[in-house]
């Protein structure tokens, strides 16, 4: 029981680099510690691991305003690597898999191939809680 | 203890459509996966629970923009159900409990006569922390 | 392991005073239940916790509107208490932790002093998550 409730389940459903690059951040963490991390991506969030939009600049959350909007911009400058160049890390250093809920998938009118490599499948909601034995993060 | 574990925690802040649906999407698949589930409504989702609101158009996160916006509404047009349909059908597989909490109800100046019947009750949120054994959820 | 999995660990990303005070809602039920409480600031939740602007406006959510901001400016008035001072209470009741996230740290040029003193100390988001043992919340 102890392996299994350390799998972190992450749900991801904002499409903004903030939120997208904090939810990667977790992964990273997540991954380093050895835990199994299973990414679901509903709404917003699919739509930016579309093939042809997951490096286009994605905003930020409305809160942010002009000055946070700069602070990301110089990390960026600095060398702050992209959220998915951070997932991609996650997976060298553990486990982690990313599913494309069905049900966005269908909204979006989207298909697999649609996607960017990252994402490994598309799963319905039933099979992802059955997996989500541990904490569950919804971003 | 394993059983415990199972339940499901959703404490719903957000009220718009996008999120709500989301969030009903998970407690079904929990409901299916013989989960036991728990919603708290705070704040914004509380208030989209009003018996006199509950169907009315509560929008989108700011995020979507026009084109997310018109996603969900060919979506609704194809036949997606409404979250509280969701949330019904939950509780017709499973057990779950919606209650809003009591410090959002005083804010708003509520009482559980004012919200759909889908709420039982009005509950502290050291009631429903001592319910929350498996993952918590914030949507 | 009982122990362990009691431990509710809150991610903060989010600076409005609405979800800043429903996660703080969430920290006192969660220590009136006797569960430790971790908590791990990022982005926009840290920059509200320096200590030259913890106590000023920091809105609502975008989807508040103006009712939602009036609603929220009435409980002021009426005495409920500032976020921070809910954080304060929570510490007094039970055990809480709350420590800043590096790479945000990083990402605003901050240092530990620039903070409020309800900031405990800076932490890599690996040794957050090696704590994380029971529910993990993302406001």
């Amino acid at each position: 029981m102890e392996g299994t409730d350390d799998t972190l389940s992450l749900v991801l459903f904002s499409g903004t680099d903030d939120k997208l690059t904090a939810a990667a951040v977790l992964a990273v963490g997540a991954a380093a510690m050895g835990r199994k991390v299973n990414v679901f991506l509903q709404y917003w969030a699919l739509d930016a691991f579309r093939a042809d939009r997951i490096r286009k600049d994605h905003g930020e959350s409305a809160e942010a305003g002009p000055e946070g909007a700069e602070a990301m911009r110089r990390a960026r400058e600095r060398g702050q690597e992209h959220w998915a160049d951070l997932l991609a890390q996650a997976r060298e250093i553990g486990e982690v898999g990313i599913q494309a809920c069905s049900l966005s998938m269908e909204m979006f009118g989207l298909s697999h191939g649609d996607l960017d490599p990252l994402v490994d499948g598309v799963q319905g909601v039933a099979a992802f809680m059955a997996g989500a034995t541990g904490p569950v993060v919804f971003v």
